[in-house]
């Protein structure tokens, strides 16, 4: 029997995880929530996903916009054994008495506080914690890529200390209202709030982030300093341990992958949907190795990196998996990432 | 017995064709070609589209990056019947002796001039001059928009004058070495060239276009003011002639798309590829009627919105259809722009 | 005796104004009102500017910054003669009943509605309509520029149809929250509120606008369409009327001004303060006769292009000079845009 | 007896450079060197510079804009005791032949290679080591800001350890035709060029530099790790010794200065010309000490900053001022940078 899911919030990160959802042979989509009419809530009831609406939002709204609902979040909870939160920053903490009063499970977005669940998640950094929980945090796309390859440098080779600038996109594709139009602004709060949040994944990771937010919409890129415990061989070894592990993407310098415009250009003409490109994208020309001292760059897109994360994290809260490696590797084939 | 096209180029508009051409039960790619390796050849290997490469190539260039090379530009060439250049602007013209020399047909692109082929060519405008042709030229993306407004609104109503401002996209979305980042570049001849492209088109048509230029990679927007001989009854009279037109999408003001930004959301979620809009898109709330003076607005997908002209232009060129409309449907429907 | 001169609102538009009154012969600045501390404040008590606070403004704030508060906006207002009001859009409209028990003349900006005045205000247009008048609303940036570019036109050749397409800049160069980042937003509503704007200075013109939305901060661009009822001789006619009109500056081809960006640096190396540009920029390349039909572009500065009507609006309300052009003679005198 | 400059290349740089020198009372300006005209020359002779062009540059261009021209490039450096090259990237080191040839002194910029000169400078850092010197080249905008903040930081704490992240503006504001529009690029060379070119002033600094670049035009940033041999007993202390040090301008809270667009708004009210900010721009919320770890952002307004630092070459060349700090203090206050 499948665990039945419902989203709460169809926006960049609900409509990926419903599109998701379905892919996945262990999972059944119960329904998406929305609260107004668009183009969006179309296409939901085009794919077939039951819609539902915020018991606050106008029913005619919906409906004189032709588009059928399949009744209120409230209802769409009653049937479903997790809700998978995706509602604006904020919001999903003033949910939370709702999933518990409905005794239903719930999956958290990064932009909620760590405290609003029992755990934080990453699929590679601790998938064993989220097992059998109840209230499972998914980490924000910066947390996530960041974890992502802790989870593949820690145990290697070690970390004596781990820098981060993080350049951030300002807002996403969508959202047309947002800038800066022109111009740098830095977060001048050191360390940004990512290196506390990578704690709650590596509780014990000397980690130092510094952010700063830049005019473009595609991706964010992280410059990565990593003093480490022992170094590896060569780059050569670093590069290989990355396309060994899942929801890694090398470009080889063959590739012509310049920068982030060329990288959603590849993510388009691959094809997986909305542009997406779930795994941290490395550049095999931007590594280097100093003795101890490592430097990459990563590009994280923000809109997608996350949607396999939720994924996983409902299969360790109901044990649908026997351990990490096998969820993501379900994960990964349903959504096209990997073959065979 | 399928026609043999073979894509000559395979950048933003070659590989839409090629993809294009692949959904055709009337058409069979033979090849695509590329002048150096990148990740768009590797995709085209994946898709099992047979790789030629330039006679100037480096085959080593492939080779090293393990991609297999099926042969030279001639080759591909010999094994055609149309040749679909896709090549950047200029270098068409340029070809054309090379295709001529085969005995091959070829389509040609709007960034060569009009002289290139025998007739330019918009399905909706004039589908019946290309019958039969050896050379013909889709027109480009914003003549291609504009001519298909033409279709809809010339024969209805007929046109005293049509003035359209084009807001110009300054770079496709992977260029990232044009700009201008922060700026309006006007164009300062008037007219631009877009209204004497119209007129291979439509050459009676009393058109004139200004363009500028401004910092942005998603779409053009024109500015449409067209004086009518005879007044539509109202505004819906003439919006509902777009919505029963193939290659409009009109937007109604619940879906909310109130930009570019979210008309390349739509087509993210939608699916058809690229983030693909091959058609013309025209907000319903943005029409305005006042007498016979008419106001509209446009959006044009500067990269897809030329890709169903080139398979009409094959058809029409082979005689693969009886008429305009069989082939736009054909078209339409093995793009997944319309079902049934 | 000079008249004194407050301005309640120390942005982009009010610390221009300020800027600009000092250096009047026959204006004196009372002080300048902010709501909260800043380096503008400090900006403006180095160049002497008595600084007042909003009732509502924490004093302690600007104590603590060392900023010296010479009273509350009400004291100011007692001090003066006129006050311009530069707060943002619609505070303008609730400060009213404020000027009104103070007794004292007011001059609103363009983001007002034109009710808020006794009389809409261009001192090409109708300088003589402010005469005398207590209540003034100098129209928008937009709106100014169209004004003017039709002063120069109406009287000379005339006007059956005048159609502007206004390419609007999203954000000035200081805000840094507003976007778009990429993408166009049409002002879906026809006719923007541009043209019945306009017709608060000319009232019997025909005119039309339509408006878009592109992500530059520098400057808006116009695309003017206008049918005369009597052609000029040539284009050169146009532009010689153009270039002995004041607050046109016209571009000559060998100079180089490509678009807004070479503009803007010409502003910067000319020097007038704040990179400003006070005139209407037209381009001579981009002016074309057909006829009776003229297309000329006109870009214009969001930030600067009101600051000397402001001026001459406080001129005609005090009957300081004999006519608009001895008035606007005087303020472009005294802020550098004309020599002698 | 004042030493006469010619200044070759009258571009961003070049007409910068020039208004310096025509404020320094040591220094006397031959004239200014263009290719061919635009509203620039138009400025120069405007300002009263003698205009020069180059040998291959048409006179005639000159001529029909109405723009005298005093002589050929030769003729002004035949007049000169030292040029100021400030020609495009490796124009300089072509460039060279001609002044040795001349027997003129020559500064060169960032752009060339080290070897063009005798001596790479920064008047903080190595100030005398171009004493008397026939040959020397000012650092890059991004080595000028970077040496700046080794001056103050190594002789009072010690560095263990530096790190840089450059945030790159792509383009300056009047080059319109470079991107990218939207996207990140990053440098993949580890380190980016800067490194190793802060050891031309700093040959035994231990320092490590990544850059990437973004789609803005204003101002650089940069995020700074220092490990110190000894720590400051506090931010403060760090914050004081920045106040302290000229070329510094620190942002306290309460200005309001939150990223870049506000940094130049601030530069606009300020006046100083051309919107500069010759000063490296230091946020006080933004730095952070953790024991003997300092992170710190500052800005560099690519533009400016080396300017002051072409005046200060020259005094060290001609031996102009007793020391660093004289010669600092005498260009900052002609500059307008400090008072009194």
């Amino acid at each position: 029997m499948r665990v039945r899911v419902a989203v709460n919030g169809y926006g960049t990160i609900g409509k990926r995880v419903a599109d998701a959802v379905v892919k996945q042979p262990d999972l059944e989509l119960v329904g998406v929530a929305k609260t107004s009419p668009d183009f969006e809530a179309r296409r939901a009831l085009d794919l077939g996903y039951p819609l539902f609406v915020a018991e606050t939002a106008s029913r005619s709204d919906f409906s004189a916009a032709g588009l059928a609902v399949a009744g209120t979040v409230t209802e769409m909870i009653g049937r479903a054994d997790v809700v998978v939160d995706a509602t604006p920053d904020k919001v999903g903490a003033a949910n939370r008495a709702l999933y518990d009063a409905a005794g239903v499970r719930a999956v958290f977005q990064g932009g909620e506080k760590a405290s609003v669940a029992d755990v934080s998640f990453n699929a590679l950094g601790n998938y064993a914690a989220a097992r059998g929980q109840r209230r499972v945090r998914v980490v924000s796309c910066n947390t996530t890529g960041i974890s992502r390859a802790v989870a593949v440098v820690l145990p290697r080779w070690g970390v004596e200390r781990w820098d981060v600038t993080l350049v951030r996109r300002a807002a996403d594709p969508a959202e047309s209202k947002k800038g800066p139009i022109n111009g740098i602004v830095p977060s001048l709060h050191i360390p940004s709030h990512h290196g506390p949040d990578v704690q709650t994944i590596f509780p014990e990771l000397p980690i130092s982030t510094v952010a700063l937010v830049v005019p473009t919409t595609l991706m964010h890129v992280h410059v990565n300093r990593v003093r480490l415990r022992n170094a590896p061989a060569s780059v050569d070894e670093f590069v290989a341990a990355l396309r060994a592990t899942p929801r890694f993407r090398v470009f080889a310098p063959w590739e012509r992958a310049d920068g982030t415009p060329q990288v959603m250009e590849f993510a388009r003409s691959r094809g997986l949907g909305h542009d997406d490109v779930p795994e941290n994208v490395v550049w095999e020309e931007g590594v280097r190795l100093d003795g101890r001292d490592m430097h990459f760059f990563q590009a994280i897109h923000q809109e997608s990196v996350t949607v396999p994360e939720n994924i996983d994290a409902i299969r360790a809260m109901f044990d649908l998996a026997p351990d990490a490696a096998t969820s993501i590797r379900m994960t990964d084939r349903a959504l096209g990432l990997v073959r065979g």
